[in-house]
């Protein structure tokens, strides 16, 4: 770890690149966040609960991996992916004082659909009482960056004129697909939901989507990866096994992959990022691991930035909504603040949406 | 198949509803598409070679669905789900006179993924020779209909400034999730591979998408699915089998509830559509099965509808796109034509989207 740590000090130290203002060309999008919501699954386990399951000494991970704590879904007991993505829904609904019919459209934004045909969207359609409402549904996926991808299709969906009131679901049981040889990934990972409305700004309300920029490097795409599920490794084709079905994550290169083309993407997300985040009140991240969180105090400040890793896990797609959800609720992060909305994520997109909540 | 028929004939009876040219409120988009590709896999089969394969009488599939001829991906010879996308992205940029780096975003369409971490975009990316390009990737699902569902997301994105030359792919091999337990299915289905590129329209040039309109109904969604490869039945969960892995649909539930649904959603279509279809030079439609192509006729001309099923079989998401390919090769749909792209799919989802080529 200390010489993983001395090797991203040394890559990632920002280039002088002076930021250049005029490259600040994107549209500015009258759109709001206008609530959030969440679902956490009802059974909670400390990392010595993991690390007993696992038969692993105590300790062994749960003090070196910074997850004090995350939940795990009891699809038996309900709690499926659609199922607590109409839960996060419904806070989210309640929040914002609006009726479910008042939506136009219900985007699925996760790496885990429930099945695979149709897309998610359609069950928390109906598991809303919207089943023959004809609200449009659809999916989109970027692996853990799925949220931000959502806000910035939804957003230019609504700027455009298409839709009014949209609702974006990111919800993981990435439980299923842990796989217990591997203590590194199933003791990092947790369960949960959460779930954003997003509107026209109303008059005389100062939210904005001010900036998004989204960096894909498919030469890392083998980082990060679950290779089953898909055409190529069929869970009916004979050869395809426990451990293709499972997350497989080489944390190590994914981060210094991350760090060595952060300097460039950072500057393209916010002009003058790599030197300062002054224009922001508060970053909130996708908690991708200790060490992942470790790396964005190069760039971010503690007490600015958003920490939910400790207590819930990396919830992959869900992490980020959650995060905000959460500072949201205890009124840290306040309507009118500038925030980032940053992450990292298997594809390997590294991608930031600035906003004034 | 008689009383079936005589049942829709009851049912779609387009009430006389008048449509309400002001309802046409919805933003006309400058936005072209630039040139199409596609990708068919090397092996053809005919239906009287699929009978065998099942042990089959000849003909008792075959002369009934439509289906003369369909093609089958070798996926140990290189056919895979992104490498058909990507030689289908490569046919586009061809047509298109581009290079593969004038792109700023790539966008995954399709109901199958290669595997579902992270999303297939990137390895497109990667197999363009753009792995460390940084160029955006993510992916859009609503089964069937992703093709038209990423028209409607990268158009907006389009036209709102975020991107300007965009790729879009939808790729299937849909024969891994087939059952051969499952006649019907079985012999419907093919797999193929096709690819648009979307730009803003030129200057000078008459190129917009005029409308778009997406009814999702998902009280419908158990009619057409797979219900395995996500987190609900996932392949490492003991009870789950081979036959929840395979694609199960129940066409005759879907076309009577998407002909129940059609009139209202055929004028938000396009106003009047119910009545005529004068204002379109050609439909362009997902080729779902015989049935499916017949119902059609109800609003649609023969002569006005290009027709696919029989050569490729039902691509799923890669249907449209290669229907209007295969149109646009053929040079029966020209530039300037006034098109309409429609369709059914799981979810359930009827839609439509209405532009200048």
């Amino acid at each position: 770890m200390v010489q993983l740590w001395a090797c991203i000090e040394q890559l990632s130290t920002p280039p002088r690149v002076q930021a250049d203002p005029n490259s600040h060309h994107e549209p500015v999008m009258n759109v709001q966040i206008r609530a959030t919501g969440h679902y956490l699954p009802r059974r909670g386990l400390t990392g010595a609960e993991v690390e007993a399951e696992l038969g692993l000494e105590p300790g062994s991970f749960a003090d070196r991996n910074g997850v004090a704590h995350r939940h795990r879904a009891d699809q038996s007991a309900g709690e499926t992916t659609s199922q607590m993505g109409t839960w996060a829904a419904e806070d989210a609904l309640q929040r914002a004082n609006m009726d479910a019919s008042d939506l136009d459209l219900i985007v699925f934004a996760s790496a885990g659909p429930e099945q695979v045909v149709p897309d998610t969207a359609p069950f928390i359609q109906q598991k809303l009482g919207l089943g023959n409402s004809g609200i449009t549904c659809f999916s989109v996926h970027s692996t853990c960056l799925s949220f931000l991808t959502a806000i910035d299709v939804v957003g230019s969906l609504i700027e455009t004129g298409r839709y009014r009131q949209a609702l974006i679901v990111s919800s993981e049981v990435s439980s299923v697909a842990m796989n217990p040889n591997d203590p590194k990934t199933y003791t990092l990972f947790g369960d949960g939901a959460a779930a954003a409305i997003l509107t026209q700004t109303p008059p005389g309300e100062s939210s904005r989507i001010l900036r998004a920029h989204f960096s894909t490097f498919g030469e890392a795409a083998g980082f990060t990866q679950i290779p089953g599920c898909g055409t190529l490794r069929h869970p009916n084709i004979p050869s395809t096994t426990f451990a293709d079905n499972t997350f497989q994550m080489d944390g190590r290169e994914v981060l210094l992959y991350a760090m060595r083309h952060a300097p460039t993407v950072l500057d393209k997300i916010w002009p003058g990022l790599t030197q300062h985040c002054d224009d922001f009140e508060w970053i909130v991240p996708h908690q991708p691991s200790l060490v992942g969180m470790k790396a964005l105090t190069k760039y971010f400040p503690p007490e600015k930035t958003i920490e939910t890793l400790s207590r819930y896990g990396n919830c992959v797609s869900a992490s980020l909504p959650l995060s905000l959800d959460h500072a949201m609720r205890d009124a840290r992060v306040k309507r009118g603040d500038r925030c980032l909305l940053f992450g990292t994520g298997a594809g390997l997109t590294i991608a930031g949406i600035s906003l004034v909540l």
